[in-house]
């Protein structure tokens, strides 16, 4: 098993105010991808759709302020079965954001890009609680030919 | 065991110049950090310092064009002992950088940090092959309150 580890810290904001961004179908699309539809609440599927495709996550925990952990139901094989985790707290002037996707089978090239393209979309929620204005997809940065 | 692992692709460039940008005191300094010296020759120890400290990577494999490998010899207690991989590629019109920092003991947050900081530094190694002009410290882009 394999994971992809990431760490930021987002200034003049809240635990409260990143987790909203992470269980709203307004805040998600504002970060990730703008064609983000789905149930927010325990138990609901939340559907992300990309121009190359999509994911589909299950919504598994959610504790306010504090955690939220999706399980990834549907789209590209090497996806389906691992675990998305966000551990927020506040810790100074910063909100401290800890990623993990869990459970990569095997540490495929492919792997290796969803761990730069995750970083990418971190600084975009990044940006879009501290100036109100992220890069979803279709304005997200690109990094290779994979996108 | 842990690892870090990262992909992007470079426009406009080639296996070679990016091998360049790994292997020379010039190419590390315009996008890692500014205060970069040291051997770069098999067996040579590079230094890059930071304003938190620094990491000294002994140059274990050198294949021109295609691959590099660091050992970590001195820096932070995580770092030590671990190392840096790079493997390159030309696919079409991209460079492709398939980017490993392998080995650590622990995934301790710090490692969470390293992860999307590499990620970063990653985007301004990209950014300085295709415009000249990268974003080393301190010029970098800052991710949290660890910098």
């Amino acid at each position: 098993m394999a994971d992809i580890l990431h760490r930021i810290g987002v200034a003049r904001s809240s635990p409260q105010r990143v987790y909203e961004a992470l269980t709203t179908v307004d805040g998600l699309s504002g970060w990730w991808t703008e064609k983000t539809s789905g149930v927010t609440e325990l138990g609901g599927v939340l559907e992300f759709r990309f121009a190359a495709g999509g994911f589909d996550m299950k919504v598994v925990e959610l504790v306010p302020g504090r955690r939220v952990r999706w399980e990834v139901v549907d789209g590209p094989p090497e996806w389906v079965g691992t675990g998305v985790r966000w551990d927020l707290r506040q810790d100074g002037d910063f909100t401290i954001v800890v990623f993990a996707h869990e459970g990569w089978r095997e540490p495929v090239e492919f792997m290796y890009h969803c761990s730069t393209k995750w970083a990418v979309f971190l600084l975009s929620l990044k940006r879009l609680l501290e100036t109100g204005e992220g890069a979803p997809e279709p304005r997200d940065v690109r990094i290779s030919d994979w996108h």
